[in-house]
């Protein structure tokens, strides 16, 4: 079940790598392509430290990720964004809900493993810049606001699809997150994985 | 001048970056991806680096690298790859000419610039991949060298155009390189350089 949970982390870092490599294209000014590349290039240093554990955990990294590139990759197709500014709230809003449901999952974890994913998930900083462009976006034309908040609707949507049938493929994983908790408890998660997105939304000037 | 070479190099390491995070797509396998993902990944810190350099001289990083921009997006236009071997051929002899080509400029630069310009050629590392793929796909299958040999000449070819147009454009960087140097020296340099380039092509196992 860690193999998995590490698994699924270190694809979406790298996919994460890949996709903001790519995004980082649509910057309108070097200053941006830069501001995005960087991003992009913590995700790797996630990555190895993930890869580096999994290895030492005797499991095959490769192994270990197979099972969830289909459903990351989907979810990457069907949000692939067409504008500058759509990239910029798909790397900050998908960094911040991802990051927030390691965290949760990471206090059901032994110590070792928990301390590993905190790491990984402390240094993102770079959020400030997607902050700046996108706030500045909409100051300048406040029809913007209404456009990127359907797009951060739909990054969300897409997100809990592909959850949910990673869900419903690999038990084990939903077992994890279940294990000695009543279901409110899983819910209270839930609520607070969506008020942090929320509070995410508004700090870009964005309707949750 | 100093400001000029620092500007064509960090613009080269930002896309470099950018190109590498796309060319991974390529990778048949996921530690393909990783390994060419992490290439990718050092570029960003080279460029990182440069760029303080760049602003610690008063000079703005943007407007450094813009005269490089279109020369530099051409090249890589004129040479993006078709396949996974490809790209692995292009990152490895790309890289090593460029880097054998700032080392050369490096001596004629002040001491605290070389350095700056030399560490960053330094770690470059993961190439041994590259040469491991490579040469397995050659044992595999010889035609494969043929082609790649081609490409490899290409890439030689458009790289060495591009230079040309921006020696056109730049004379003072032009001037820099041939500094009390006679025409004998400058020949030697690009000897040098092509030496090298041919070892890296017996390396991989192709004709140079």
């Amino acid at each position: 079940v860690v193999v998995d949970l590490l698994g699924v982390l270190a694809y979406g870092e790298l996919t994460a790598f890949n996709r903001l490599a790519v995004d980082a294209a649509l910057a309108p000014s070097l200053t941006g392509r830069a501001a995005l590349s960087e991003m992009a290039a913590a995700e790797i240093g996630h990555f190895q430290k993930l890869r580096a554990y999994l290895t030492s955990l005797g499991a095959d990294p490769e192994e270990a990720m197979a099972p969830f590139v289909r459903p990351v990759d989907d979810f990457h197709d069907s949000t692939a964004p067409r504008s500058w500014l759509e990239s910029l709230v798909k790397a900050y809003v998908g960094d911040g809900i991802a990051a927030d449901f390691y965290r949760e999952v990471a206090a059901l974890l032994d110590d070792p493993t928990r301390a590993l994913v905190l790491e990984v998930l402390s240094d993102t900083g770079h959020a400030d810049f997607a902050v700046r462009e996108v706030r500045a976006a909409i100051a300048e034309d406040p029809t913007v606001a209404g456009w990127l908040s359907l797009w951060a609707r739909r990054l969300v949507g897409e997100a809990l699809s592909q959850a949910q049938r990673v869900a419903a493929e690999r038990q084990t994983l939903v077992e994890l997150l279940v294990q000695d908790a009543d279901l409110s408890a899983v819910a209270a998660v839930f609520s607070r994985i969506l008020a942090a997105h929320a509070e995410r939304m508004a700090t870009l000037g964005l309707n949750a």
